[in-house]
């Protein structure tokens, strides 16, 4: 298939590129370095070496044996995302184009203002250009778990049934996101959602638990051929976070009390889920959410889990206990469904450890730009709009 | 109490800060007349002649004995946010400082791209300055009853408790929007219910029914006090645009089969309703949700009343039924509570007659300016997206 992935130079971007082309399907990717710009005006960097994009590309033809065809611009631009769609004439788009970070939405206006008119807009601009110049295209939209928040019942596939006042009706699950950010995936659910309503689009909308990984095995030992990986406290994740924090001897950093619980998938699995909603195409027409996600655990779990792991590597590293900088419950029930990807044979990575393990072992040798920034392991920008490193706790 | 009107060029702006004022608040307003340039752009005018802001302010201090403070600029800025809540310190905010078309979103994507950033940053902005500035002020901000959309069930006020799978909470409700438009107007709400829960803010989310009407008592005879009727396919609303086209004989254009169901308020209601919230505000971090509406009719049943009063004038108007350019339901179940708003003391005009009469009277005496560009009274913007006059379906 002929696959455009908007945001092909990021974390996932990056990574799906390889493991597409490894499948044997055609892909091309759009990107305007945005990600590598946030992580630098945050004053911080991947800790694992991230190529320039030729070199990725000279290295993407020589492993692959094929071009990954490039455009570099930014997906704000209407004309821009017009141009991409007449050239390539995509089967399906995998949109990754836009700010990922909570943190970062939550920092001051202008970055609340700027993290949801650019996502709302990059999708629109896909959303009218698939309408007017490719209208069987299937649009694969990332989206968060982190739209649904933590509800006192379980949380369905995007849609449920209920009966109120004695009528039923389907409707989208109420969405209650905990950030900037979050809100802006799903104020582009909807928009999605209305789309292929009126205008007979097919969509799946991805509601992805945390992602963590350093590597796929696409990858090989080419060093040009890595994805980023961060660590600060806007764009680095909290596995991805704690394992570079045990890599140097830093306390793994919990926000809170740690209780809070999300959905979790390694880098390997978030491919084969989004490898399967692009290879499934739904009918046209149809907007389908999958929740992706393979388990489900609380923050100091994932700590300790770390911490074991470390340790039986020889190193000794602490867990701490930080403010919590967010608005979130700590103690709540969470139960969500995710069957759909299953159905399309989604075999979960349950053994975490054995990925754990190898990111420490892949981290190790990066230590030392991880050490030369450590400060940003702290987080300072709160949800109550002041900016302060927080306090450890115990 | 200083209650700041963001918009008050507008057809609701402009008639709010005369009602405020003769309650004996201190009003301000804000405006950078994107209204009248959208109508323009439309190649439209307003029905009733409008004066320029500087006479309008001009009347405004000869009727009501006293200045209306106000600001020129532009809401998606900041710094020009920030020095209005400086300088006024309002207690409360009404935000009608947004696009209010569906038909306007749904022209291109770059109508879409500027309806929902304009309506997010301009909302943005003020939630921002208020955390910053003056943390206690209540901001009211205009919804529309059209974020429900048609739903088979009952429609609470903003919240519901529901029971799935075994367990109950208590939800927004799922809004399920019908344009670009309305569906800026849920990410707006979305927001609001999001900065109230993180800042401690208080704000009412009016989820409003459409309004119709000519002027209130207020304004008198001094026609530079009068406010906007547009009457052009994007800001002429429903009962409004029906009324110009009973003027100058021109057949009630009705979309599709007539119908679908909506709540109606006149302008005097709105009034009355918007100063109940000001004036009532909820607590420190409360964020309510009001629908605010009198009646509910169909389109059909509208068109009806409008061609039978115009009859008692001695004028025969046809009632048409054109292809909707729309995508809505023809025939839904509809049932949207409104109880918070009567609760504080609203007496909604029933005798919607009474108010069509009015307004046909005073729209004769403008028949010309709305004769001249009755070409504009056949709608062209579609749902689907092709730009192409709509047929009589009879």
């Amino acid at each position: 298939m002929k696959i455009l992935i908007a945001g092909v130079d990021g974390y996932l971007g990056w990574s799906l590129a390889q493991y597409l082309t490894a499948r044997g399907h055609e892909v091309a990717g759009a990107d305007i370095f945005f990600r590598r710009q946030w992580v630098e005006e945050l004053n911080s960097w991947s800790a694992v070496p991230i190529a320039p994009i030729e070199e990725r590309l000279q290295a993407f033809k020589e492993h692959f044996g094929t071009k990954l065809h490039f455009w570099q611009g930014d997906l704000r631009d209407y004309a821009f995302v017009e141009q991409i769609l007449r050239e390539f004439q995509p089967e399906a788009i995998v949109h990754l184009g836009e700010c990922p970070s909570a943190p970062y939405s939550m920092i001051d206006v202008s970055h609340a203002v700027f993290v949801q008119t650019n996502n709302i807009t990059t999708t629109f601009n896909l959303l009218f250009g698939i309408r007017d110049i490719c209208p069987q295209t299937h649009l694969v939209k990332l989206g968060t778990m982190g739209e649904y928040g933590t509800p006192n019942t379980d949380i369905p596939e995007g849609f449920f049934e209920i009966e109120y006042n004695g009528r039923l009706d389907r409707f989208p699950f109420p969405r209650q996101a905990g950030s900037w950010y979050h809100w802006s995936k799903v104020h582009g659910s909807n928009n999605i959602m209305f789309a292929c309503k009126i205008w007979n689009l097919r969509a799946t909308d991805i509601m992805q638990g945390v992602v963590f990984g350093t590597r796929i095995d696409e990858m090989g030992d080419d060093q040009r051929l890595l994805t980023r990986l961060d660590f600060d406290q806007a764009f680095g994740t909290v596995i991805n976070r704690f394992c570079c924090q045990a890599v140097i001897g830093h306390p793994l950093t919990v926000y809170g009390q740690g209780s809070q619980k999300r959905g979790f998938l390694t880098l390997k699995d978030s491919m084969h889920c989004l490898t399967l909603a692009v290879e499934n195409p739904p009918d046209v027409g149809e907007y389908r959410v999958f929740n992706q996600f393979a388990n489900v655990f609380s923050i100091t779990e994932l700590a300790l889990k770390v911490q074991r792991i470390a340790q039986n590597l020889g190193w000794d590293v602490k867990v701490c206990h930080l403010e919590n900088p967010r608005h979130e419950l700590n103690e709540h029930y969470y139960n969500p469904t995710h069957q759909h990807l299953l159905d399309l044979g989604y075999c979960p990575t349950h053994d975490v450890e054995a990925e754990i393990s190898i990111m420490l072992q892949d981290l190790w040798k990066y230590r030392d730009r991880i050490r030369a920034n450590k400060e940003i392991l702290i987080p300072e920008f709160r949800w109550n709009g002041t900016k302060k490193k927080v306090k450890f706790l115990d």
